[in-house]
């Protein structure tokens, strides 16, 4: 995983899966973490690693501002068509962008910007809109947790539910 | 995992494995990170989950002020001798307490002093020496990774080492 | 693993990947054991399960006259391209027939002539061409090993490697 | 898994867990097959591996006349103690013979008589008590499972359970 430092570019997609006709912006996030997982469908990869760790941090953070992002960013096979099909064969519920093609050339807008290597890819999006992680290929589950707890660090949990893994801040942790 | 808020016991320990003879105090690991594996040689929870998680975050947070113990906790089958094979054959080179017997019981002396609900069981102590988690069983990566990142917040890294993954502070993340 | 006994129906297959554009033909393999696995590109269980277990069979097998070949059996989402996409990506070897469609109905003629379940699907057929096994979902390796142990019995190796692990016969073990 | 082809020689045992009391010899066992896995307690290959197959083997030919049997062979660390612990622990439930001592060296006398290079070993061992493949290490379920394949080729089924996954003789394969 490397850190970077620079505010994320917004995210330039052609349509929204999962989110009931709307779409979503960085901006509109602002105030959340966000975590973007950069697949293709026919990825191994993608399939066996990253897609599978986004659910789980879908998981584990669920009582937090983050927000888990799918980015189908289509730079091999263009034209190979299925991402509904292979989203709900998947069981992909979070919401899932389709990352706009560039008449100009082979690689999507979204994954230019970006300056991606490859998929699957990780981008992790602090609560103020700054970029702090980026990755290619497999990344381990203590790494991209210990970068998630550093930026929720004193956050306030949504809810208060005895569930919740992360009730510590700097003033100490609740016995609930 | 449970989070708990009280000042971490100190460890009752009858002899330490792989410490060149030195003995180990929480009181003199002020300042770090304190992440302890409860486990018994013969619990295959403990071969098959605790002990490699330990292994896993003792290799993710190298760069970083966090020390891993292992504490071989003997309330099954007391007598059952072979620690220092054990350690030998798995290969574990951090730190080993063996858990002082209780002549009044069959529960050892840490064991009991933190209530430990059997093994495995992780402890994490922050750098105050408060306790800040408990667990029994299974746990997440990503969960314990997110409460050592958040302890973890605005600590400097040991090294400068490029493969350092937890560069970020309040202050942003450098690029390195 | 159900067991079957009748004469494998023969494949019908709209056009092959991997042969180099010959076609291949139940018929054409009489004498050898042939191994068929029915799978879909969106298919989560084929890709984690079934798929891979072609490829351990193909390798453990490779000395003896076993021929290993997927079936490309598109019943969902029909209209799905991308089969050669898949292929390439995944670094499947092996012939792949594409089931060839139905017009009168949704299920390709292959996968319904055999009556497949869904996919993944394994069927083994033997030297004569009797579909021996069917099965649906996953299946364990020590089954389906045991089941072509058999087929095999007796059978000799295609080479004399001493890496061949099938050297039994019922006049004893070679020792090489 | 390599092939060998000799008399077996008889299991040296100094005690039997899970037997009831009961010796086991070989000479006993005529007529049936026999999966030997040698492994000891602080092995984490016979943990990891070599116990979890002979009891996956012990499960897929319930049906059959095949007995698998554990043998410790303690060559390093002797004295260590546990068998009896580490085999409620694991919930280890075939019998398990502790192989003799030999007062003469370190390794014991089954494993010397069998030239086991290590644990875990598998040894298997045809109806007639000949020895037809050892292997040392990992080794894969699709190889034993055809090795156990062409051993039972043509063995009618203890019971006639639907569940029975090997009912394939050279007369066919009955539909049940």
């Amino acid at each position: 995983m490397e850190n970077t430092n620079r505010i994320a570019p917004e995210l330039e997609v052609e349509s929204w899966l999962n989110t009931k006709g709307e779409s979503i912006t960085l901006e509109g996030l602002r105030g959340k973490v966000v975590v973007v997982e950069a697949f293709q469908m026919l990825c191994p990869g993608c399939v066996t690693h990253g897609l599978p760790m986004l659910s789980r941090i879908a998981d584990t953070f669920a009582p937090y501002e983050v927000v888990t992002l799918g980015l189908h960013t289509v730079f091999e096979h263009h034209g190979v068509q299925g991402s509904r099909a292979f989203i709900h064969e998947y069981r992909i519920n979070y919401p899932v962008g389709i990352d706009a093609a560039d008449p100009a050339g082979t690689i999507p807008r979204t994954m230019n910007a970006y300056g991606l290597r490859g998929t699957p890819s990780l981008v992790v999006i602090d609560q103020a809109g700054i970029q702090r992680a980026q990755s290619f290929g497999a990344v381990s589950d203590l790494a991209v947790g210990a970068l998630l707890g550093q930026l929720l660090h004193n956050a306030p949990a949504r809810d208060e539910s005895p569930s919740s893994s992360l009730a510590c801040t700097d003033d100490g942790c609740a016995i609930r």
